[in-house]
């Protein structure tokens, strides 16, 4: 898959994930990151601005794109620990490649465990994705699952506590039980949580708001959620 | 100016904003927002979704295309209020529009007394930060300021307590004071917080990472910020 974008394509190569091909602007001022390729014996190649644009359909590519092997995806019995207390974070089919991008950079800032998505109806992992990620993308566990409603009731076999948000609930958020394994349900960006998720959740719990608006970017309430959970 | 979205347009005709024109799809089957328009007796003119999009320059409009009065900005000694302890954010040369409108959108629901620009370098009140703030940019106010640095000797004056992010400083951002009037700082996405600014600063507070990456999106570090003032 083409990716693009300075801290995408340096994470791929510290990652070493395969790169096919790794392109750069012909006229290229970082000299850093040039530096960056030759330490690491990554080869590339120099071309113009106007074929970089092709190759990343016009998107901001920061003169750097690569053809890389496809981020892994895992199974959820591939990720869970019995060892540890464990943190996933579920989506309930987030659209916007922006948001999923800017959660994964947080879930990779704050360790979480993974981040279980349905195999349909989510932004996939796209090159967007990961450039908004900044190459967390790299790091964070991605879990598929066919199912969300089944992996919520696996995940509670396995002793997680399953909490989602809800502006109606009067439990606040940073009450959330810490001292065990939790998955953090996340809803859609407009239409929220679906009802028969939000009623397979063990917990409710509010992020409080005072304003007129009410609601507030998903990205934002995912990254107030995952900082909660390393207030212990 | 140009506004489009129908939370936007919708906390314009709440917020009594004067209203140039308002389009609406002429297939557009929100009758609930139909409804709301003739409820409000807001004047609509129905109009193609190709004159739309040209009007919207092709961004997503949800069938909702207004004209109204430029969003006001204020001055510092407008909003200053010795009556209380004040919260004010000052974003130094935020770059992205979707950056500060998802700011805002966190801003208003922390209800932040305003939100401090310089009136150079710093993205301007556009439809697109409008669209991202959800509304919120009608009820969070903007103080334009020729200089963030005598912005902040002013407030500083005024008894207010000026923080900035650092991720090499040893505070963490949970031991920020509460019982007296803050300003916080965010800084540029690329750059962070300019130097001679970070030296003007109070005192410098970090949000803790335990990943590789070592950033959050700037969007995401000032909600965190912001939510941590109303753990008092």
């Amino acid at each position: 898959m083409i990716i693009y974008g300075k801290n995408v394509v340096r994470e791929a190569v510290f990652a070493k994930r395969p790169i096919q091909k790794l392109w750069i602007d012909e006229k290229l001022s970082d000299y850093r990151f040039i530096q960056f390729l030759e330490d690491k014996q990554q080869p590339y190649i120099k071309m113009s601005k106007k074929d970089l644009n092709q190759l990343a359909k016009d998107q901001v590519h920061q003169g750097i794109v690569a053809d890389v092997k496809p981020y892994e995806t895992y199974e959820l019995i591939d990720v869970l620990d019995h060892q540890k207390h464990q943190r996933f974070l579920i989506l309930d089919n987030i659209e916007d490649p922006h948001n999923l991008g800017a959660i994964m950079r947080t879930a990779e800032a704050t360790g979480f465990d993974g981040i279980i998505l349905s195999k349909k109806g989510q932004a996939p992992l796209s090159a967007t994705v990961a450039k908004v990620s900044s190459g967390a993308i790299e790091h964070v566990k991605v879990i598929l699952v066919s199912n969300i409603n089944q992996a919520i009731l696996n995940l509670q076999k396995e002793g997680f506590i399953v909490i989602g948000t809800d502006g109606q609930t009067e439990t606040r958020y940073d009450e959330m039980p810490l001292d065990t394994s939790i998955a953090i349900v996340m809803g859609n960006e407009g239409e929220g949580i679906r009802p028969l998720v939000k009623k397979n959740c063990d917990m409710l719990v509010k992020i409080p708001m005072v304003g007129k608006i009410n609601s507030l970017n998903v990205s934002v309430a995912a990254a107030l959620m995952m900082y909660q959970t390393m207030k212990k």
